[in-house]
């Protein structure tokens, strides 16, 4: 059984504005997988990002930090910014399968039919 | 509704020497998002592309510019790093959905089935 | 017909310890393709790995190095970086394209459905 950190970035969240109902999903899908030992609802801010991932991986000694939030494009949306700021090891394949699950989930949102169907020479 | 430029990178198409079949098809791909305010049709130069992108960007102060060309293997194919030398942020999913729906468009092409099949073990 | 060479990284098969078979396997693979004309199996070392993929490109001046396993998590497993370490382009679509293939393959071993299936809103 993995000992399991959950990070929620959300301004409004952090600020009670808002229920975080991502943070309460993701620890519903690992509850058997292991134990959530951290759970925090922190803002989208770059250095509290980081440091609190630093401080769940070095500090607690968790097996597994899942985050969820803060991946838009707005200026706000710092979270795979700080995440790669603080890894050791990026392993683009993974986040990969997360978007790939998405965009299965999303075919319309995420990538419109062109409007126009350019042919494809042989 | 969007202000939008297109940028193809072509040695030839730039010197007239062959038709931008690709910025015509994006021209009305995208009409119904917004006004296609800026076309250009530019050599395959490293440093002309990040000028360009530049100048679309800052001076011409564009919602979104597309671009095509340039995105193979030849030495001349400079259009992914002339991107990433002036781009303030990368998202790395939306290339990747930009070329998963190639894929799926093209599975021979891109990805050709083994000729001996690997056995998966469980 | 291309040139090929095949870098098996396995710390294990470099010392005879076990048998090769994915670079077996490839080689069956690429038969139609070319003349496999460097083939290695060489422990899980990121210097001996640069080494050798320097060797085999510049000095055998090969068309085409594929290369097999170290592209786990464990400390050992140092092919990407190895690879990053001494390539002059980086062409992440393929990559992507053949993790894809593998994804597709092992759905349910790399990308486990959720145990709760979040709602979409739409």
């Amino acid at each position: 059984m993995y000992r399991i950190g959950i990070i929620t970035m959300s301004d409004k969240g952090s600020q009670g504005q808002r229920e975080d109902i991502s943070g309460a999903t993701i620890k519903e899908m690992v509850a058997n997988l292991g134990q959530v030992e951290q759970y925090r609802v922190i803002p989208d801010d770059l250095e509290v990002i980081k440091a609190t991932l630093v401080e769940l991986s070095d500090l607690h000694n968790l097996d597994l930090i899942l985050t969820t939030g803060g991946t838009g494009l707005s200026p706000r949306d710092n979270t795979p910014e700080a995440t790669l700021a603080v890894i050791d090891r990026n392993v683009p394949g993974l986040a990969e399968a997360i978007r790939l699950k998405v965009l299965r989930r999303l075919p319309r949102q995420c990538c419109p039919e062109p409007l126009v169907e350019p042919e494809v020479r042989p």
